[in-house]
């Protein structure tokens, strides 16, 4: 398979539309009046497992055979897309495997434990990660279902962006967190298919710069030490998606952690909604930048609502 | 006017219709296991200024002639019905002056200003605030809407349980908090004239339970020094309201605060969306009852969204 194209796109929705949430858009008078613009907010955070992520996994996994499902499906994450492959798993009659690190919070292998998949503990690093993993699929042929670096993947995330604009009139922008890339690069080919003319932004904490530097560059630049509240963005560009947002994204920009709480802050104060640090990042970046995207007509892809309440960082 | 009959709760939502949102019914795969019923959210923190209070206040304020609403409205109140008497004024072109006690929170006393209200502080006593209104009442002949003592407040909060019922199949209950009883009588009212086998529900916090004790003695039994975090629900019954309750509520049922932030938590990590600790309290109710209501279709509404972000009860 190469870059999903429009139809492929198309088909993925298709696929999947029985499993997700058809996730509302949402809008705010007062956050417009505030920030002299008008802002649509796709509500992923009311998506299957609280994020983004599970339109991705189902339909990459749905896109294996009989053969191959029966054998189950891996991954190793700590994150959104461990939950997203676990339940996805449960809803098609599968064994999900998924390694996890041993510093992981409880309450996310709990939730992971509680879609009926195999969680393997690791040790916390990169390496023991993906030898756990290698051992898990070697010894159960399980099918590895990347969270970001596979075009299957970026073929679900790619329909959030696809929904937005069917949801909404012509938008000047469409911004998306950027972590791995799976959903910026998925966005930024729903939204050069079907509204060629809207301008896309990837939003990224200026503690996990990475994304931001491998655009500069024209290379990936890997992460290396990521330091930010918004804990779905601490991972590298994949060689899948680098090309895509190299390609379509229009630009990429930065936000500290303070700007990233304020605007998490008001979208939980005016839209009465739970997200999470990542999912802020996108609005932070307008309001890092008003006069840029002053008068304009903004899509902004909420990506998730998973957080710990004991542990928010409002003061 | 008398108890407002179908005829007249139907002329408030079609009154008040252009002026509101009609908010969405949210439902929680995930809660509806954990706690073995089936419940409809009526999101009311969706609501213009984040509260159903914004309902009564419009019908209160559009019964108005041209004459008397040229002189504005005037209120009491430091919370919800504050902002929505506030914000409906200023959308209908009058003048609205809020006595506020002079310990109402920065925030919200910002908030109605923001309106562009007048507010006017006064001692944080009954006796200060009713002083306070009389005084502005007979220099500006305004007219005084009353938080919840009112037929047309009531018609207008009794818009939202008729929505709901609209909204869900054949609910078996529909419970909604107590305070001083505006949106109790007017739920009660809706779901006897359009939903007649639905059984009703109010739920108080145990730290203010006076509309438990009314509801037993038969008589108004006024709130004395409540001790809860639910700030909505501190008042006592009014002349207008228990007779109502009275005679159409079921039962009344408390709950403490550790029960009601129980319920709150799960509302926001299971459904996203931020409500108030009074709108958590019918969900507590559930959740401390969890036999009688097993298997139910039940239909909660969640009467606000206000919190301040920086002071959560969440550890």
């Amino acid at each position: 398979m190469c870059i999903p194209d429009k139809i492929e796109i198309s088909n993925a929705a298709d696929r999947i539309s029985s499993f997700i949430h058809r996730t509302p858009v949402l809008t705010s008078n007062s956050i417009n009046q505030i920030l002299d613009a008008n802002f649509y907010f796709k509500c992923e955070n009311f998506q299957k497992v609280g994020a983004f992520k599970y339109r991705g996994a189902t339909n990459a996994l749905l896109r294996l055979n009989k053969d191959q499902l029966s054998n189950g499906v891996a991954t190793h994450s700590s994150g959104n897309h461990a939950q997203a492959l676990a339940l996805a798993a449960k809803i098609n009659g599968t064994k999900a495997y998924i390694v996890m690190p041993s510093n992981a919070p409880k309450t996310k292998k709990e939730a992971v434990i509680g879609y009926g998949a195999h969680v393997i503990e690791c040790e916390p690093t990169l390496e023991a990660r993906e030898s756990a993993l290698q051992q898990i699929v070697s010894s159960t042929k399980a099918h590895f279902v990347h969270p970001y670096n596979d075009y299957h993947v970026i073929a679900g995330q790619a329909t959030a962006a696809m929904e937005l604009i069917e949801q909404t009139s012509i938008l000047d922008f469409i911004i998306a967190p950027v972590g791995g890339g799976g959903l910026l690069s998925g966005t930024a080919l729903s939204t050069k298919y079907l509204s060629p003319k809207t301008r896309i932004i990837g939003a990224e904490p200026a503690g996990a710069p990475d994304a931001f530097h491998s655009f500069q560059k024209g290379a990936i630049v890997p992460s290396r030490n990521p330091d930010t509240i918004a804990d779905g963005l601490l991972t590298s560009l994949g060689s899948k998606t680098f090309p895509i947002i190299l390609q379509y994204v229009d630009d990429i920009m930065t936000v500290d952690d303070v700007q990233l709480i304020e605007a998490m802050k008001l979208i939980w104060q005016r839209l009465k909604i739970v997200v999470e640090p990542s999912a802020a990042v996108p609005l932070a970046v307008v309001m890092s930048n008003q006069e840029l995207f002053a008068g304009k007509e903004i899509g902004i892809i909420l990506s998730g609502g998973n957080v710990d309440l004991n542990k928010l960082p409002f003061t």
